[in-house]
């Protein structure tokens, strides 16, 4: 994969990544294959990489060899040696925690720029996002993950104007943002007056009663809400 | 295991935990068998939890039947998932990163109460440390581990007169704090005025001419400093 892969197909669409939010290994592999050919990254969700380690980013990239493989490590210390591990076996991209030291992620970074690959800053539970972005800027991060997470969304944090406000002075800073927590078909016109790069759809895919029409459905309202402007 | 297995066996000696920093599960199993008998504590690292998956925990668990097992997932979402995967499997107590959203602590939390288990918070990363620890403790949390990250130290942080002294408001506040990064018998001593709980040690075993001699000499260390008391 080169820099290039990464970078958005058709200026100004988001890409459309599905979560595999398994603890299974099989299941996901049943997922990915079913779903691939309608998504643009396919995402090995952080509790499958602690339920089955590297093996779930072989796996994955070898059932979906013309995809984006995007290791959800969140890696929180160790940066250079789990950078390693994720790109090693196959990954494209590899999250980072956004409250890891600086010093991992720099780690990380310079493994990923070697390999030509890239690293995520992931913001779930950071709460000086904009602070912090501007040190990770300075590494020279470029994409970051706007995550409502799924214990926030449990514990029912909604979407809010906050949110669209952070996320659209990240995009002014300069990075490729992607948007994910609970992402639907009715909620995406919520991000649809910013330009993201990447949005990301877990259950409201791999949970629909047709998940490959679920994903097909999702990914023609994002052309058809971002393809207008 | 009971809540009181782990509780410190000799009031005031902390326990002595190795950290298995490997990414090759068959190198940490035959670690592990060799030093187990002089550690109180086998933590399953958090590299390896990526590489290896949840047969990491199991395989230590199953080679170290009466050592107490942690899990160094570092969850940083899906709190209640992580901890089920972790003690499902094995292990005794499980970390959950420092930055994770307060929403995914009380999922693990409330998890390992259940399962009359413990889930550590990890300082690694975190800024605002006493802040976040009077948040936690609201919870219900009792431990943490007190971490001068991998990264931080390769990039020549040393271990700090601050350290000492938020390590010791900590312990003030009521928690029970592990002490990690880089520990050797020589830097002990920095410790010895404060009731740590736990020292892990990772390099200074398993990097050890004589794993088990170095294992048994940083015990006995310990109990001299400690003891002393």
């Amino acid at each position: 994969m080169t820099q290039t892969a990464l970078s958005d197909k058709k200026e100004g669409i988001p890409l459309l990544q599905v979560a595999l939010d398994y603890i299974s290994l099989p299941s996901a592999i049943a997922m990915a294959v079913r779903v691939a050919p309608f998504v643009d990254i396919v995402e090995v969700g952080t509790p499958l990489c602690k339920a089955a380690g590297v093996e779930a980013v072989r796996a994955i990239r070898e059932v979906c060899p013309d995809k984006l493989v995007l290791a959800d490590f969140k890696t929180p210390d160790v940066g250079g040696l789990e950078a390693q591990l994720a790109f090693g076996n196959g990954a494209d991209m590899m999250s980072v925690i956004g409250g890891a030291p600086l010093a991992t992620v720099r780690a990380a970074f310079e493994v990923a720029q070697q390999e030509n690959k890239e690293i995520l800053m992931e913001l779930t539970g950071v709460r000086d996002i904009l602070a912090r972005a501007e040190e990770w800027r300075e590494i020279g991060v470029q994409r970051m993950v706007y995550h409502r997470g799924w214990d926030e969304e449990a514990a029912d944090r909604a979407w809010s104007d906050d949110d669209r406000s952070v996320i659209g002075r990240l995009i002014e800073m300069g990075f490729k943002v992607t948007v994910t927590g609970g992402i639907t078909v009715e909620s995406l016109p919520l991000f649809q007056d910013l330009p993201v790069s990447v949005i990301i759809a877990g259950r409201a895919i791999h949970r629909a009663d047709d998940p490959p029409a679920a994903a097909q459905r999702l990914r023609s309202e994002i052309h058809r809400l971002w393809g207008q402007q």
